[in-house]
């Protein structure tokens, strides 16, 4: 026999449904049975099917239904790191900021910046993310588990590499083993909403060995590689000196086999023309983070890895890279600086350049296939997982509304944003967040950062005369 | 005998002056009498001196007191044309959109429109801004004085050009007979909060007398000067070609007196290193509008205008531009835009260029200094008009507070301002907009945008497919 599920119907709204041919429905609704969509359609019609059996009916006079954002790119730990390393050149950035903050942070402490992480993140309708890599990946399950919302958790992996702080060496079958742990401990846990991938924080911090024995057992365990790929010039010249190939890391990759379609290419701003080929051949995916790579890397070439047909999605990157961790600015960004990218690379502006139909892919269902959980989740259809965002555009910044879908991308603020429902259940509900008290959070954060920057002896100068 | 002011004391706050020094008074506190800035210090001395007195106390219990933001050029009749032209390219944007739409705008649109972006600015904590130059200056005029806010407001001027819509066409004479009587009923009124300066729209609508005649009464009447100017590579071409001067418009201009300390020069992405000290040795202030310019224009010379000593300030342009029209994006993207334009201009990233506390100025004294109103605003100094803003930063996009200046800028959102005064009058009180009935303007601004595009026949291609 089965269970009743709980129905929830959502309707009057205009769903957007981010499926194969983008489906808009003016007057829409939506049904949730359980954790999963069991019919959309024309309000009147949903009604008329459902109305009689659901628990719960939403009126959402005009209000937009999306689906959940997939946000493939976040350091989840580096939140209580907001700040601490602005404005500084990248050396700077990484050894006297990040590397001691990462360091000395404990796995309370990264459950706490988790959950402060999370919380922007729900509110900026993020239900589904890929960790970056942290150092400690219990710690991020255990937030997860309480936000409500969806992730692909990874280690940072690191077995060589310059400069490493001293509790960070470990041998490459160290390496691989703890991520075999978290993987048999956690993935699919949480009700299916917590999957484990294998990380490589980057290629120079990745011997052979780690990189072959990574891409063999993600592929025995059907699992994802999450990486850092082609960040800086820098990086490629190292691998052409290092590993005898003609450009970079991407040709290097290509070379040992690693650019398959579970590979999830983080940044990728500097690839020539073939490894662009190669990326499209191998089915990578690449996570496009417009304010980090704008900030700290330079452009990336999104529209010709679009047009060679690569998956591009979006990130946010980590808070020191950022410093705001919402998919909606995010969006907003992608647009801008890939027109802007125009000047750069042909000396001419040129406006029309990923346009905000592609923008609003890259957040929703591109996402999902970087995931590898395009089967369930990016778009709103039939039998999909009900991971879902309302968003109130009758507010100062959205209106008027003359082009809805442009207005989604360029005028939507985190703050239209009014309610997100994960796995058929809400994480946050006209603006509060659900499953957690966000005041304690946000006062716990601030005294627990103040001690960790302190235990990390990381000192910030004044850049004003503080009297 | 003294008329008694109200006394309003801010305290327990985070004072950032941006003074001379950028002092920040880490427990301080602002006494206010009536419209101005009485006194400025710690909080114990400020309530030992006025606690008694006092007709108004507000515990800051720690918030952000700064200066409001002055935004330098912002389109306030463009706001009911908010998504008409995104992703298109130039010349669509001007002779398909923005012409038909502004062209067929009634006085009261306009006053709707500026009462619609007026709300945005507040939220964003902008006390003043200079039109950039629109049709029906007393619209918004009665918009301002209603708002709260102050202004420097400006007619679109153009005697000439090539397409103009026909209800366009003025004579030199009628354009500036037509502002100086803008000037005359207008000028210092609502309290002195409104200003009325000259318009020229950009080089290409403007004949030389028009030119000479604007340069002299601006000068007469001691006024400002609003106009875009070496916005895209085609101005400077056909300035060259047309007027004989070997690089473009900013040179035409110095050879014709008109780089005066009177000018807002808007945009000015296209000027070459004589160009720059051109607007250094003039004392022309430049509106960067980094949104607008990365989306239509290109890279402006920021850190070339700032190490020539050019006055550098923040505008967001108008919502087909942009579309957002907040300060507070505009001062995070102003950051992001031009530590990429590094890679732009030299092939290598420099997260450093353009800091923080840089931004901050561009955005408040700098603000000031363009719209030739820094003898009372842009700064909190005893004796200044009490332009306020009050800033939370306790909660999940502002912890924690490691470098609270960059935070200021990097993580702060819209959405933290909580309260703003201008002129000693609360306009917004904690996120309550003062003077006006913001859902009401919503609401009508929805209808009265849609029938103004049908009017001017703009009709939008949808993005998806609609059913």
């Amino acid at each position: 026999m089965e269970t009743k599920q709980a129905l929830v119907l959502l309707y009057n709204g205009v769903v957007v449904t981010m499926d194969q041919e983008c489906h808009v429905i003016r007057d829409g609704a939506v049904a949730i049975s359980g954790d999963r969509i069991k019919a959309i359609g024309p309000t009147s019609q949903i009604l008329a099917d459902f109305s009689t059996v659901a628990d719960e009916s939403i009126d959402l006079n005009g209000r937009f239904i999306m689906p959940g954002f997939v946000n493939t790119h976040v350091h989840t730990s580096q939140q209580l790191g907001k700040g601490i390393a602005d404005d500084v050149d990248l050396m700077t950035w990484l050894h006297k900021r990040i590397w001691p903050y990462e360091s000395h942070m404990t796995e309370e402490d990264s459950y706490l910046s988790t959950l402060l992480c999370g919380i922007e993140l729900i509110r900026s309708g993020t239900t589904c993310f890929a960790e970056a890599g942290g150092q400690h990946v219990p710690g991020m399950v255990k937030a997860v588990e309480q936000l409500g919302i969806r992730a692909c958790l990874t280690q940072s992996t690191m077995d060589c590499g310059d400069g490493l702080p001293p509790n960070w060496k470990y041998t490459t079958d160290e390496c691989i083993q703890a991520q075999k742990e978290l993987y048999d401990k956690y993935n699919n846990t949480a009700d299916g909403r917590i999957r484990i991938w294998f990380g490589l924080r980057q290629i120079m911090n990745a011997t052979d060995q780690l990189l072959f024995k990574t891409r063999d057992i993600a592929q025995e365990l059907n699992t994802g590689i999450h990486m850092h790929i082609a960040e800086i010039p820098y990086e490629n010249e190292l691998v052409v000196s290092k590993k005898g190939v003609d450009h970079g890391t991407v040709t290097y990759l290509e070379k040992i086999g690693l650019l398959r379609s579970n590979l999830l290419a983080a940044h990728s701003v500097w690839l020539n023309d073939a490894e662009i080929g190669y990326f499209a051949s191998g089915g990578v995916k690449v996570s496009h983070c417009p304010a980090s790579a704008m900030r700290l890397l330079g452009f990336a070439p999104i529209k010709e890895y679009l047009e060679a047909g690569v998956c591009v999605s979006l990130g946010t990157d980590g808070a020191p890279s950022n410093n705001r961790m919402s998919m909606v600015d995010e969006m907003y960004l992608a647009s801008l600086i890939n027109k802007g990218r125009e000047m750069y690379i042909s000396g001419a502006t040129n406006p029309t350049v990923v346009p905000a139909e592609t923008v609003l892919k890259m957040a929703t269902i591109n996402g999902a296939k970087t995931v590898l959980w395009d089967n369930e989740i990016g778009s709103l259809e039939v039998g999909k997982k009900a991971d879902v965002i309302i968003v109130n555009p009758f507010t100062w910044s959205m209106v008027p509304l003359h082009d809805s879908i442009s207005n989604l991308v360029y005028c939507m603020r985190t703050e239209n944003i009014e309610s997100v429902m994960c796995n058929g259940k809400w994480v946050m509900k006209d603006r509060k967040i659900v499953n957690l008290n966000e005041e304690e959070i946000v006062q716990s954060a601030m005294k627990q950062a103040s001690n960790l920057l302190e235990r990390a002896g990381v000192n910030l100068p004044n850049r004003m005369k503080f009297v």
